[in-house]
């Protein structure tokens, strides 16, 4: 348990005059307690009082995990054959006297939940939402996670190494995806940050499109989007590289993206608005009558998980502050043509922005 | 949109006097839909009214791939600068006049959601829990469902053949797991079920453990446990081999947990309780001493999430039906020492149970 994150966490319920802040989010439960786990339908919370120790709470099986990761409070299990509820109130019971307002996390607690928690302090309210507490507290990266989310981003740019290699004639989008993820895991990369993406010509251009058995062919672009998590911090770039010659017009439109993509990162400082960056970049690709291509936002917060607070967004008006990191994504995806995004998450500095990924963006021609 | 799961969701609502269900869980939106999606932070939702045609309501990004996917009502977009709570406000108020009462899946629908729902309609009472009717409908799986776990269960066993031969002195437990996913994504499996875990020796003692640098050695037992999603369906299973000749005491933790495995998976048919399989293969494992070391329940329902309705467990008196699926899979945990766990998923026939998976269960001893 950090304990400067406690203290983080207890100064907001004490603003907000909470007695109890239930963390329920695995990744934020991570965050605070060094625990790792994803639960799936089984319980696993911190529990937080204002005045008295947290705990937390685990499926038993993993009890042992929680002590070893380093988590110095009490570690409570249950059994599966158990009312994790019950034996939450009991522990919650136990330390707190009176419980008159809990804060939860609204983003991403499952109403189940809340509901069986209420069941047990049907005199409480629940009117504390932690969902704004913890983005703050994740939103401006220390210097150590910057340099975790440097090496997440070594390790992007290491995949597209391997991705451009297994670049050839009749390579299936699949194999591609097969090989990156096979040398990281190698190198004990174990988790990527979402499924990787390699799309090779009118496949890429629906922005969610899935690798399948379509093979890469010459004079066709090719989109990688692939990230990592390293240490609990993740990565997320894209790439798109021409395998032989491009034709004029998939050169035209790599060039519009890539100077809206240079544009936003350019413009990326302390005191510019989220909405600003959004609209630099969209105006540039707007100049040349493509607009209605960028159909998503510019870009996405990123840390402990791929997409989280804030969103770079037309009408979010949030200044951009010092280590703040997120990603600038503008792409193009003319539907049954030709797809192209290009990415790169950022660190915000004093003056300006450093990405975490260094795989060139000029257009990469494979031969 | 298949005809005949709106019909029994419509069957439910009316019975339950629910004007409109709001499907949330990504893999019921699917099941209903056929459009599989992961929206991460964004808003994927089915709404379908009692009395009216149901329409997606998707990222705008992703509404051409929900076309193709194959639904035939509305697809509604929404761009990310916009608020997706007012456009489906809007949505449904033009499809029905009166909305009294909502059914929501209660079970994964996150708090902010169903409060900014409410917002909209601030006198409908949100009193109907989809997750009881869907899981329900999940449950008994169809011929054709059946059919495509029975794949999914031959691919896992195409990894397990992978896996053992990559076994060898020194091997890393990454260095396996990143053998399997490979062949498998090769072939176009490009989903696992989950994180695929390879533990050797001590590591394989508990039971969420993460495959590490940690070597295979001579005379370890090395415990698999995967599975892959193939076409929406999943698979899972388990298995423990022992690298040269196992120990007296390894050959005899194995043979126990082998024991209460086949007890269990041959007393499945129609009738029997899920708490009774539990139990039958506890005291198996009890009655040798080691029941403390079988810390988790014996299995979970499967289909298109891995991890479904029902739990197999102690308290939980349901009693199996034909075309239920779960999986059976005790296992014994001695900390620092020894970790076995062998397990198949069953499909249960009308007199016994059906393994999805074939892989010899006697220990295999790799030289």
């Amino acid at each position: 348990m950090n304990k400067q994150k406690l203290e983080n966490l207890r100064n907001w319920m004490a603003k907000n005059n909470m007695d109890v802040a239930y963390v329920s989010e695995p990744t934020h439960v991570a965050y605070f307690s060094g625990h790792v786990s994803d639960p799936h339908e089984r319980i696993l919370a911190l529990f937080v009082p204002l005045e008295a120790d947290p705990f937390l709470f685990t499926p038993a099986l993993e009890v042992e995990d929680a002590k070893h990761a380093g988590f110095s409070y009490d570690v409570v299990g249950y059994q599966d054959s158990e009312n994790p509820w019950a034996i939450i109130a009991d522990e919650l019971k136990k330390r707190v006297s009176t419980i008159k307002h809990f804060a939860i996390e609204k983003n991403s607690l499952p109403v189940r939940n809340y509901e069986a928690l209420k069941h047990s302090f049907d005199t409480a309210l629940f009117d504390g939402d932690l969902t704004p507490c913890i983005e703050e507290m994740l939103l401006i990266k220390s210097e150590t996670e910057k340099q975790l989310m440097m090496e997440a981003g070594d390790w992007a740019d290491f995949a597209f190494e391997v991705g451009f290699n297994a670049i050839k004639n009749g390579a299936k989008e699949f194999d591609i995806v097969a090989e990156i993820e096979y040398q990281l895991k190698r190198k004990g990369v174990s988790k990527m940050s979402f499924d990787t993406i390699v799309l090779a010509g009118a496949n890429a251009a629906s922005p969610h499109g899935v690798p399948s058995d379509n093979t890469v062919k010459p004079n066709e672009l090719v989109l990688f989007d692939l990230g990592v998590i390293w240490k609990n911090y993740c990565s997320d770039a894209s790439r798109t590289i021409s395998y032989k010659e491009p034709t004029k017009f998939q050169e035209k439109i790599y060039n519009i993206v890539l100077e809206a993509q240079l544009a936003a990162q350019q413009a990326v400082k302390p005191g510019i608005k989220a909405s600003e960056l959004d609209k630099i970049a969209r105006d540039v690709i707007s100049s040349y009558g493509y607009g209605e291509y960028f159909n998503h936002r510019l870009g996405h917060g990123i840390g402990t998980t791929c997409h989280e607070f804030p969103s770079i967004v037309e009408g979010n008006d949030m200044i951009i502050r010092e280590g703040m990191c997120f990603s600038i994504e503008p792409g193009i995806y003319i539907p049954n043509e030709v797809g192209v995004r290009i990415e790169d998450c950022v660190f915000v500095t004093k003056d300006g922005c450093v990405p975490f990924t260094k795989t060139p963006k000029e257009l990469k021609i494979i031969e």
